[in-house]
């Protein structure tokens, strides 16, 4: 049989596949460095191809801290980030939700206490808030959002007001009558090139109910996605100074539809954003991808 | 921790993924039957869902004929191909490529004699061209076609003349002056409806040299794929009429290059139709979608 000497031919390694609100991902686990220690741009596009691959946002190697350089990090875990491009990316709110329920549901830390990531972001803390059938729900400290200007975005010949909110990315956030009045989002909206010279994920958002909004996203270098973890910390942040309610004493909590599903983002007294949302894993094996 | 529980709760079961062309499919090994004897619609879905599972434009439950209520097909292995929205298909010409390579890599058929699958469509015969490193040449028998009238199609307000090729599924072919010239095809293309009240697979082709043709595809229920094995043998019928090709006593062959990649479509003497295309398997392992 031929078989064997595919197999011989060829590197075979192990995957994991999941999703936060259908930002989906390919985990790579290599805890000690040895097996993606050269881990091409080229390797992530063909996993993440979705027809001749497995498929995926981004791709996600599952790390020691220590085996990739840094030793002294508080978290044993690092999550190496690649977007579907190939390129370095350095934080993903849906991914690292995902990554550390990867983490819970294998073992390999405590579920019982917070998870903390070690990213290019910084370290990242992470709560277990529910364990259920097949996923999990888990809160990450985004950290601070910075409240910056107004600005106009535009799309199919339409402009809006926005509110520009820094998530450690750039975000203009615009409160439009409908999500269906924006139209396609094929090419990306228009926006101030003073404002945003390297380009900025742009938020469409109506409102549901009390601190309940749904959004629309267009991303920077990935078009419209089914969601997107800083732009919904972004809406949510928008929304409430909109509607006077800045925390003050209480934090304050908003639910964010995305097409992919729900999130849930607290602003804290202390001017933290906590995005709160499902993991789910719903494959594994082995790829020579 | 939790993971005991979820794994207790879900039914985790195991499958491979692989292309032919791009055409992409889940399998779902279930020799016996006992696995999936219930595959739902729904489970379907799941699986082809290209954010929240797997991704596939089909599943391809592998089972014995035997344990599907066909215990005197000549063939051991019957193909229960499913469209990735859950209906049943017959057949698929990239798929049963996809499935013979499962078959002899899985060493479940012996690889040096023609693999036999029985589908919804009788038993195919495939033959192994070439075993290569990740991925396999193979050849199948799609049976003669039946060369009807001509007709007309349409696409972004131009009409082309078609020919009308029917492989058990029906076509409509084509020759424009450029790929590109078609447009987008986000709608169905435009068509007789007297001739196909059912809809139809529409292919528009371009010709790159001698016996070569290269074409794009909106499959019926689908849009545009990356390919379409039925597709590619009513191109190549319709190419060697238009070019006073049609075999005698010795068989033609041409190239028909498809988005995804490229197929030879080999016209015999005794007007059968033989597909010859790539098969590759990237992933395998289990899921509990």
């Amino acid at each position: 049989m031929p078989e064997s000497s595919i197999d011989r031919a060829r590197q075979t390694y192990p995957f994991v596949k999941g999703h936060g609100t259908e930002n989906d991902f390919v985990l790579l686990p290599d805890h000690d460095g040895t097996i993606h220690g050269d881990l091409s741009a080229e390797r992530v596009r063909a996993l993440c191809d979705r027809r001749a691959g497995i498929g995926g946002d981004g791709v996600m190697r599952v790390v020691r801290s220590a085996a990739v350089g840094r030793p002294l990090s508080v978290a044993t875990w690092f999550m190496d980030y690649r977007n579907s491009d190939g390129s370095v990316s350095e934080m993903c709110g849906n991914g690292v939700r995902v990554f550390a329920h990867h983490l819970v549901t294998e073992g390999l830390v405590d579920a019982a206490v917070p998870v903390v990531v070690d990213t290019r972001d910084g370290v990242k803390t992470i709560t277990v808030d529910t364990v259920a059938d097949g996923g999990a729900t888990y809160t990450v400290d985004m950290g601070p959002a910075k409240v910056l200007g107004q600005t106009t975005v535009g799309a199919n010949g339409v402009t809006w007001p926005a509110q520009h909110v820094d998530m450690g990315n750039p975000h203009a956030v615009a409160f439009v009558s409908s999500l269906q009045v924006v139209g396609t989002l094929v090419d990306p909206p228009a926006r101030d090139r003073g404002v945003y010279p390297d380009g900025v994920n742009v938020e469409f958002v109506v409102r549901r109910g009390e601190r309940h909004v749904a959004m629309r996203v267009h991303e920077r270098g990935s078009g419209e996605t089914r969601s997107c973890g800083t732009g919904a910390c972004a809406v949510m942040v928008a929304a409430a100074l909109a509607d006077g309610a800045r925390p003050e004493g209480d934090d304050v909590t908003y639910r964010v539809d995305v097409p992919g599903g729900t999130l849930h983002v607290t602003w804290t007294a202390d001017e933290r954003v906590l995005l709160t949302g499902p993991a789910v894993l719903v494959a594994r094996g082995t790829t020579d991808l």
